[in-house]
């Protein structure tokens, strides 16, 4: 694109959202935002943007459109559905989803748009809240490769590492694929964790020995010692968000015909922490869980 | 213990056992060693070891007793069995066993022993005949902390990562919890590596960007490249190894109270591959298992 | 309804499709047919029944349209798609939908064609294609009390048991419930089997036992005795479609945020069936796979 | 045997023992019985019972011993161990082991007793402490066809379906087997049940239609209707004993090599059950569990 910085529009002004437009506009891109949602509006508002009065009306009025939303549904809602972005946009516009939600629903959602020749990119990001504000993500983007450079400047503006990850729908599969794994380690971390401590091992002798040796993960290394291993399982990345993107997984895995029994039970045991209410904690409440079943504390 | 190098001696001298003995005689101890199997005695005794007649005589004329067997009822009788070690032992000599066995095994064993005042150390390792071979193993050591200190020239002439784990047992145990998570993480690094690629995704895209995101783990980043990833199925650390080893962890689990869903499923995951054969490759098949089901390679 | 027989509309004239609009022209109710293959529609044509050019057309003509269609997006697509039943609907027709699809998708299908005040029954079927030939399908409905009854011989003329289940959507997830069950005592019959014959019990001492104590089932007693347990393993019912049957379900316990760990096992275990290709088997495939991999017989 | 009743030893009068040896003496048998706690013997001195002093006492004194003991150690202990049943009885005298243990420990305890020329059957038994009380249990034979011949007479003094299994260890696997499936069905109808009810259904509904369609089984028909859908979870048959039973199953699949991931993860679930304290209701619990985790009633 040229110099001057693209007018971006802004849809879904959420927890995420709102980190990631107010990123934009510190880096100097004009922005128009909607929300179902009045509130979070004033404040962007205040820093700058302008406030669109539907999906439509900010698609018509940018050239890069993002969207931040809950789930497949709502996007689809937003972009396809009636005064939605598909309505209003412009035909060298671009749509950007960075929702996470079901791949085959963004492939089919590109693939509409591109019946009028719009070019969309499925942009799903990790880290959180705090990687919102900090302009830390990461962004896994699927989509034409062209596109994906013409908007490069956009995802600096609100990530760190910028992944592409080929057509449509790989952004998308890429983040599953990714929280399938993180997801399950999260479960048997603290399985195996849970296991040697109440045999009788000393929690900061597994740690210290498991860090150096196969059974090495993020987990173990990055996500849990920043959380639970502090005693601190306030999110962070919410657990009955892990249990969405296992789900997301898990419907893709029934799609492509790929079993996959263990990813399957990690989806259902992040099922049981959503139905029994601490689903609304860190993912690494798997840790907890362990310690007040078994009475024990798997901390440093 | 003094300058002098004790007498060691080495009972079971299989693919692991010839391996460590080996590097023991070459770096400088006196060996007696023994195994039910003559074979391989000969080739150490041109090395410069002694050949022992039996466990037990094996036991007499040493300062130290390593052990290195198939499992729980090979030590078992080895040591507490009729001709075994507990019946030629000096009085101040120590037994290690270097097996990988039921930690609450090895904790009976070093109890009934200890009704003699004879100390043991359960030491399993981990590194497969190349580590063994190369000396460079990583030893997961349970006991009394003043015997392991005693002992330590004598693991670091067959490893390189000497751990203290702590009382009796815990050395087989920190082993267990290691390889309940390096074997889980094999079954889900297939089944999530072979979503992505069957979804559409490239490997190495997938590769890249998982190996510095949260699902990063020592399967994908260093145990898989190594082998699976290259289409290398020989073994290295046999699967049925590491489905025995799962069951010692299902086991002690068993014992303790502990719930492990998702170890538990990954133990059965292996039961199937040594029901059907494949077991007797290298860990990493659970890859190779996905490539044949779904015609798909995750290579590089 | 009156005496006069209604004419009923049938859109989808597969192998279930067949066999059930067959007995409803036997029955001797008009039938008004369509699918998008031509062809069975000359056979049932011969038989005397009139063939639509399109959905729409079936439902302009018809007093009751039934549906039996493959899944979810081929219903929503027929009811509510372009030239579909919803635009040529009378406005006192009923559309009865006998696929067997996601109980959700179900319920916002009825209550589209509410806002037109059409009424919908959902009655899936079970009881295969043998069932349907035979007329003695079960067929489980939900939707208004009022309109099951209206409907009441309609079903009669294609099942045996009928079973009126509540409210629209209730059908479905009876089915889905009734298969959950079916379909994870598939497996672990095949389990207890294999490992009671493996560890060398006789297989017909084995199933006498079973047969009159606590680990009784249909699956043991009646549906394995007719074909596993003969060494027949053509379908019947096929393993692909209790496949989507668990997936149903599975999708179902997401949306309600219900926990069923062993259910989704099974359910990865019937994908497994699909992906190597024995899905197009029986269902009681299960036991066939524990023969081939232990080398024993599960037969009378 | 002869007409003239022999002498029974009985060793283990817990809440099971007490019933069945009470019945053998109402029965007419002379008995000798023996427990480490001595409270129990007392009321079956006042029946008539003689008491012994040691294992080793009652098998000098029986021509039949029976045991009846919680696990494979104490069984071990008891006819192998010190003042064990093996030091005392006498050369055509007979062993019968009633517990629950695993089959492979059976095996070998029979294989023990014979290098002394004893015959020994396993017999455990199902049916609880009703079943015991009222000498209505069933029990499962395994050993010597003319042994099992020679005792079915003591055995219908305590049961009524009296089951012959084939050779030695053969009754622990029927009743193991048939425990994986009882168990197993208890976790899936209580996922499947608690789905439709939270879904909508109501609950007699979706039990009528159930009772007469695949997804019957006896948990559905008769044991949860005693016990759990009337909202009684006093036990009956205790969960932890199902925990148990259970992993005597996996243990034997284990040893056999066949895999039974369903089972595994059946045993898993209950051992949660166990750790969180509910194990010491009803094994029905899996009912309970569901309707509080989801605030539902699955209740008649």
């Amino acid at each position: 694109m040229s110099d001057r910085k693209e007018t971006i529009g802004f849809i879904g002004i959420g927890i995420m959202g709102k980190r990631m437009s107010s990123n934009l506009i510190k880096a100097g891109w004009p922005l128009i935002v909607y929300d179902i949602n009045p509130k979070p509006l004033e404040e962007l508002k205040e820093m700058g943007a302008t406030v669109g009065g539907s999906s439509k009306e900010v698609a018509a009025q940018s050239d890069v459109i993002i969207t931040m939303l809950p789930d497949s549904d709502d996007v689809e809602k937003v972009i396809l559905g009636e005064n939605g972005v598909m309505e209003g946009i412009k035909g060298d516009s671009i749509v950007i989803d960075m929702s996470t939600i079901d791949p085959s629903v963004s492939r089919r959602i590109s693939e509409t748009l591109l019946t009028k020749s719009i070019k969309m990119l499925d942009a799903p990001v990790s880290g959180g809240p705090e990687g919102a504000e900090a302009g830390t993500l990461s962004i896994m983007v699927g989509g034409d490769e062209q596109i994906f450079h013409k908007c490069e400047e956009i995802f600096k503006g609100m990530g760190k590492n910028i992944f592409y990850c080929g057509p449509n729908g790989n952004g998308a599969i890429v983040k599953s694929v990714n929280n399938l794994l993180a997801g399950t380690m999260a479960v048997i971390n603290a399985e195996a964790l849970a296991l040697g401590v109440k045999a009788g091992v000393d929690f900061k002798v597994l740690f210290d020995i498991i860090s150096v040796s196969t059974g090495r993960s993020v987990f173990l290394k990055n996500a849990a010692p920043m959380k639970a291993f502090k005693g601190d399982f306030e999110p962070g990345f919410m657990a009955n968000l892990m249990h969405k993107d296992l789900g997301i997984a898990v419907n893709l895995a029934r799609e492509q015909g790929v079993p996959i029994p263990v990813g399957a039970l990690s989806h259902q045991i992040f099922s049981q922490f959503k139905a029994s209410g601490v689903g609304i904690k860190d993912w690494t409440i798997t840790v907890k869980q362990y310690e007040d079943l078994l009475g024990i504390k798997l901390r440093f």
